[in-house]
């Protein structure tokens, strides 16, 4: 059986990509799996364990870290919070992509450490529109939206280190180029992939 | 305007790349080009120039390689062969695909000369099946078949060079995976766009 991959999506504030990212599980159904995040956090009311987070200890979550089993981790306000690992590699094993929203700081660490990762960035189709979008209703200061655009672009720069950019200016048509990568990607030759055919024709003379 | 990009199609004789392209271009009408070669070689009856081959003299097929023109040429049997690179690049810069059917050898030489093409190989769905469709209907000897399943293992040792591989078991599927690729290719991130958005958003300034 051919392995999955994993899809790494990130994208500024206001872009869209997680509704881009519902619909894309909600199409592809039990093929697809959603990275959940790790952290030493208490659990708020509501929250269930291994759907919206995995909950560790310190000790737990520490030790982890140590055996290598984050892609990425980040000590934030007095809590940890990461990628296990594990969940990752058993979902790719048994053939199914996963699906890792993350900040681009979050997407380098992983792209350190999991070389077969596939990098998407979702981008605003306009300047215009992101500012419209990180307006809210209008009832942001000048202040505040200077600042969140200023962040945005901030992790624009990081695009030229992602595969794919996919402009988000109509929900639909992101929602199939982001098909169409996951569905090109399964095509990508892998390592070893020759030598396996070759050693099937040798075996048969 | 997005620009186009070039598509580098091998694989195995009897694998089905010329039906596939066939169906791609059906498909996809005037936003794809296929790539047409030139020859120094005679026109044969029905030959047309510029569709069947670009048909030149050795004088110009020399001067237009030392010039650069050609993105690969060989010399077989006292003629010269090649693929001219005005083509490609008039297609591309007008957002047009273009797909060039060529043999591993050739497919090489181009990945030197021409950085930001797309490499497709095309792979049967098994030994078995190569093995009958290089049989013919059973008139060829086994001496003629092994020679030319060898000939088809030295391409597959090449696969490791591709970007992709679609193993043709299912013709439509086949076609459904060229085109998910080349669609997914138009989302690829390309130089210098995370410098253009940023630009856009400092002028709005």
């Amino acid at each position: 059986m051919k392995k999955g991959r994993l899809f790494v999506v990130s994208g500024p504030s206001g872009v869209g990509k997680g509704t881009i990212i519902e619909q894309i599980t909600a199409r592809l159904g039990d093929s697809v799996m959603l990275s959940v995040s790790a952290t030493t956090r208490d659990p708020r009311p509501g929250d269930v364990d291994g759907v919206n987070y995995y909950f560790l200890t310190e000790e737990e979550f520490v030790s982890r870290v140590s055996a290598g089993r984050f892609l990425e981790h980040a000590y934030v306000h007095g809590h940890y919070y990461g990628t296990p690992l594990d969940p990752v590699e058993a979902a790719v094993e048994a053939g199914r992509d996963v699906i890792l929203e993350i900040d681009v700081q979050g997407a380098m660490k992983v792209k350190e450490t999991y070389g077969e990762g596939v990098y998407i960035f979702i981008l605003p189709p306009s300047i215009k529109i992101l500012r419209e979008r990180l307006s809210g209703r209008g009832t942001e200061t000048a202040e505040v939206v200077d600042q969140r655009m200023g962040k945005a672009m901030g992790e624009i720069g990081y695009l030229d280190r992602y595969d794919y950019g996919v402009v988000n200016d109509d929900l639909d048509r992101a929602v199939e180029q982001v098909l169409d990568i996951i569905k090109a990607e399964h095509c990508r030759v892998m390592d070893g992939e020759a030598e396996q055919i070759i050693s099937e024709y040798r075996e048969e003379k």
